[in-house]
């Protein structure tokens, strides 16, 4: 187990798909292991990072442009990352955080109107260009994430092409970095997910 | 007088040397002479820029990193140009606005721990590159300003080195540039502030 640099792992996927389960059973057995673990998420998970993602949820605000909106994600993944996750990792902890810069992409870049590679840089800059040691990604069809979540009637939304996007942008990703990636088909009994994932980390500890 | 276009103005410079005067002043003058005119500032003035302000500024959220507060306020610069002065100046208008990027570039760029050319470029991409036709500088020692607004006490006061560098910053910006800026000092009569300005717009309408 390293003690000194810590390890930083990733859940991304679309929504509805079980990452906050799966974070859940990972954080859970590698607590029971005795091994130091911080739970997180983003965005939002710092006290600026919670006043930002009200004001993009914020009905008040809703005609933020594109660049507005992804310029306050890059905010919060700014002091996310200098708040909590770098500090976590300097003492050697396992941090398992829900959502990262693989989201802003999916969502902000390859989904939008803006240039995946202006987002990226960015994304990157904001983050000082921490990278994840693993990323697992939760891969289901959309239209299967929403019906189980909200029912058939969102199927015919305007949002399905983002995440129809969002989904084939996150398994390229993995396709093309299979060293730090794990990409697992969310409609697997959730205690199988959890088995494939702890196999996958142990071989990181 | 340019109709379709618009006339972006920009006034610049440190605090308490008498910006919001001038740009009173200006404003009244272009209103009296009839030229539709909209006056604005940076940061806040919008729905998202007043929250990201109050943010900023909250005690709550002071130990914000570097690039968390360059990011959230090109973020208030990206919604600013999108919801405010680019439609003012496309529908015709005179655009008089309190601080811009040269604010961003000398508090977060030149006066701080990050790289300027690593804030400008993201403050162009915030503005989409817009640049003002004319920014007006008012310059003073930042010792003067201060002593007349707060007193001496806050002389000695840690913030002098930075409104020191901020202010070099903006007179080196107006010299390589003078097609586009007009520096005054500071410590002229209002009056006279206001009718060199007034002189300098006359040329641009």
């Amino acid at each position: 187990m390293r003690t000194e640099s810590g390890l930083f792992i990733v859940f991304e996927g679309g929504d509805a798909v079980g990452k906050s389960t799966q974070v859940r059973c990972l954080v859970d057995w590698l607590t029971a292991q005795g091994i130091p673990t911080v739970q997180t998420f983003e965005p939002g998970d710092t006290s600026v990072g919670a006043i930002i993602r009200r004001a993009v949820l914020d009905p008040a605000t809703r005609s933020l442009s594109a660049r507005t909106e992804a310029l306050l994600y890059a905010a919060d993944k700014a002091q996310h990352v200098a708040e909590v996750v770098r500090p976590a990792l300097a003492a050697g902890s396992v941090v398992v955080c829900d959502r990262y810069v693989d989201s802003m992409l999916a969502y902000q870049g390859a989904g939008r109107v803006l240039a995946l590679e202006e987002v990226e840089r960015i994304a990157r800059w904001a983050t000082d260009d921490l990278r994840p040691h693993l990323t697992v990604v939760l891969d289901l069809d959309p239209q299967q994430a929403v019906a189980g979540k909200l029912g058939k009637d969102r199927l015919e939304s305007a949002g399905d092409d983002l995440h129809a996007r969002a989904r084939a942008f996150f398994v390229a990703l993995a396709e093309a970095d299979t060293e730090h990636y794990l990409v697992l088909p969310a409609r697997l009994p959730i205690a199988e997910i959890a088995r494939r994932i702890r196999e996958r980390v142990k071989l990181l500890l």
